[in-house]
């Protein structure tokens, strides 16, 4: 796959609310594919499947087969190529600072209670 | 406009492979519309300006008019909030590691010139 075909994987991947809501579920471990099934209630499994797959394609998760329960890893890889796409790491501390600089502002914006 | 409906802009305009090469070219410094459309002989004018819109309504460009001259900027903020999103500052330290191992473990695979 060319460079530009793999980002295009990514970014049409990314381009999905639920698919966003899947990377969600596994930021902080792990999960089979029936815990994440119990995650979306609204969505059967063939469809959680096919995002699995759409996700897996794009390298954005990493499939381990254990017997026959799937674990999907989230890969932070290509997530972290997209900041440094666009930010890198020389850029990464003005950015916090500017981050913070919003945030104290758009607290202060916030009108105090009285 | 609610967190979901602004992911859901910055993600459709990420989605796109000339609005990520816009992005590309306004890097390492603003630049005028005028100065894109040069980047980018094969568009015309106005499809330059439509792809800016869709990037200024995601917040991924800050435009600053100066007369009728309009500056574009980058706005790294959207990017990084896709990073905390996924990554967040605690794990960014891991993910170095990560990122690093891969490229080592490719180096090696590469064959010596002989």
């Amino acid at each position: 796959m060319s460079s530009t075909e793999k980002d295009e994987s990514i970014f049409k991947a990314l381009a999905n609310a639920t698919r966003r809501e899947i990377l969600d579920a596994l930021k902080d471990d792990p999960k089979t594919t029936g815990e994440l099934c119990e995650v979306f209630p609204a969505l059967n499994r063939c469809t959680v499947m096919q995002h699995l797959g759409v996700l897996e394609a794009a390298d954005l998760i990493l499939v381990k087969r254990q017997g026959r329960v799937r674990w999907n890893h989230l890969n932070p890889l290509p997530i972290k190529e997209i900041h440094e796409r666009w930010i890198g790491p020389y850029a990464a501390r003005a950015v916090d600072l500017l981050a913070r600089m919003k945030s104290d502002l758009e607290s202060e914006d916030t009108p105090a209670a009285t």
